[in-house]
């Protein structure tokens, strides 16, 4: 069977099934993310890792050096802060080619190192090795949380409000303007891309932040989300899990979705539409979570987050409220990286 | 600069000391086999990753996927037994080219759990993408440890006894095995390889084991090594790590280096020399460790440990006694994989 008909989470389910868990302190492995490993005294490890390909997860091409290190650092420690958790140690796998220079690595590096000091977290270790096939990156990242406070996909009931932080389409509305300027170098070398007017979306694809901070402030609030999970997919692809783990439907407004207005201008010039991006273009690593209705009162004019629908019953589906009032079935694309 | 400059190590020692640490948790960082972070309550937890490329770490030409899989797992779980430690889980992220099928995936996962159910380590996750590039396989393994227990690759004094499990030098002689029948095939496909009579070195060479037992018969016998190191780039790379950790030279007496008579066997026949396959074969996954000499009597007649030699003062340097009875400076390769 070709692995395309099974597809990333397809593969990921198959392959959990037989896995056989030894040790009791081992609370959640495969299908949360982090795995959760009891600490013994209250507390848990939360450990994860992100893999990104040359090719796959991005293009050298327009994609400096210094930013991909930061950016590598920043994907492991949103999972980590959908778990609720605070991200405390990273070790940095680098399989590199012979074209690579020491000044390449060392660029590389400034940004992982750069992207520790923002996240408070410590490179414990790693390995490095050469590539016959461009440069990989492979980050594991440990945290720690209190047991009783860890947010799972699971554990959201019919009626919590659905939560977004931040923006969405921005890193897909990048992407797309970066595409365009590559292949206008490529066909003329001479042409500079002229990006002054994209910078925040362009950020939002090259140095994605990790929204650990709105952690924190949850928690400052006295919120515990009901579930949670990091938007690394898409919005779409991450209600699909959301509502999978918890055995419930959503209904999300269209209208609701947040999506900044220069992220907006981009996409209306690419003749794109800001819905399809937010839900279905990935890479914004806003985080995406329930809260029980009682707690709406306390983040509703939180400047960051956006209160975007409403978990259902799972006989009802996973519905978008269009602008025009409609009522139409959500779509997850998935597993865009396969 | 050129990487091949500065070698992996030099790479490695150079990245190393512009990182900032800012958790007192986190008690060993970059230049162990694993990083210690303290979890404090007199445990400390060990992590370790180590990634595997198609092309540079292995052949699928004559690499079995359920054997790969079991190296993967195996040779992650030796990096936490060269801390004295007990490997408790692991993360496998895995990037596969479109060539490959479910069943292939199922192969390398069933030796993956093949290994988990030897080693007693639970899977909890990991990643899995698609590869333009041909099969990469990143794993992170955790472990745990008394806190007063671990063993670094510092703590050796003069005159302390050099150990090493097993024997050495098999994985590089199945290596040229393999690669010898390789080009048989490639000459001529209808050949078949005959491997009958090399099983041994094939089997160290593509199903390595991790030595824990050996970690829990030591601890069982009373014995703590001063310093430890699992052997991955070959007994003069790792010899030499651990006299540059506590700062020391070495004497190593060549007829005492363990090479079993299959492997001798095979290394007649391909011209190569016994001793040049153990000190810079790499990949047997063995432990080299020192101990007290007063803890000499309880491990002389241990069957799967040799005594190769002692530590000296620095100023002696790095020196193997061969069985001529010259003295010669020991020589390190390092990074094969660079």
């Amino acid at each position: 069977m070709e692995l395309k008909q099974l597809g990333e989470f397809g593969l990921i389910s198959h392959l959990a099934k037989d896995v056989q868990i030894y040790h009791q302190e081992t609370l959640k492995g495969i299908g949360d993310d982090a795995a959760v490993i009891d600490k013994g005294d209250g507390n848990v490890t939360l450990i994860s890792k992100d893999m990104l390909l040359e090719g796959i997860h991005f293009d050298l091409h327009y994609t400096p050096l210094k930013h991909l290190g930061y950016k590598a650092i920043a994907v492991n420690v949103s999972d980590i802060a959908a778990m609720f958790g605070t991200a405390k140690q990273v070790l940095v796998g680098l399989a590199v080619s012979n074209v690579f220079s020491v000044e390449n690595v060392e660029s590389l590096y400034a940004g992982i190192r750069s992207a520790c000091e923002d996240f408070q977290v410590d490179l414990i270790g790693g390995d490095t090795t050469s590539s016959k096939v461009g440069l990989v990156i492979s980050v594991t990242v440990i945290g720690t949380a209190k047991k009783e406070e860890v947010v799972y996909r699971t554990g959201s009931k019919a009626n919590d409000i659905i939560c977004v932080t931040g923006d969405l389409g921005g890193a897909y509305a990048g992407l797309q303007i970066m595409e365009r300027e590559k292949q206008v170098f490529l066909s003329n070398p001479e042409m500079q891309p002229e990006l002054d007017e994209y910078e925040y979306i362009v950020e939002r694809l090259l140095k994605p932040n990790a929204k650990s901070d709105i952690v924190h402030e949850l928690k400052e609030m006295g919120i515990r989300p009901t579930s949670m999970i990091d938007i690394s997919d898409g919005l779409a692809s991450e209600l699909f899990h959301l509502c999978k783990a918890s055995n419930l439907g959503c209904a999300v407004f269209e209208d609701k979705i947040p999506v900044d207005s220069r992220t907006e201008q981009a996409l209306f010039e690419l003749k794109l539409d800001p819905t399809t991006a937010a839900l279905n273009g990935g890479e914004d690593y806003e985080l995406l979570f329930t809260i029980q209705q009682s707690d709406f009162e306390k983040i509703k004019n939180h400047p960051e987050i956006s209160t975007i629908g409403y978990m259902t019953e799972p006989g009802n589906g996973k519905k978008l409220m269009t602008r025009n009032e409609h009522v139409v079935d959500l779509k997850a694309q998935g597993w865009v990286h396969m």
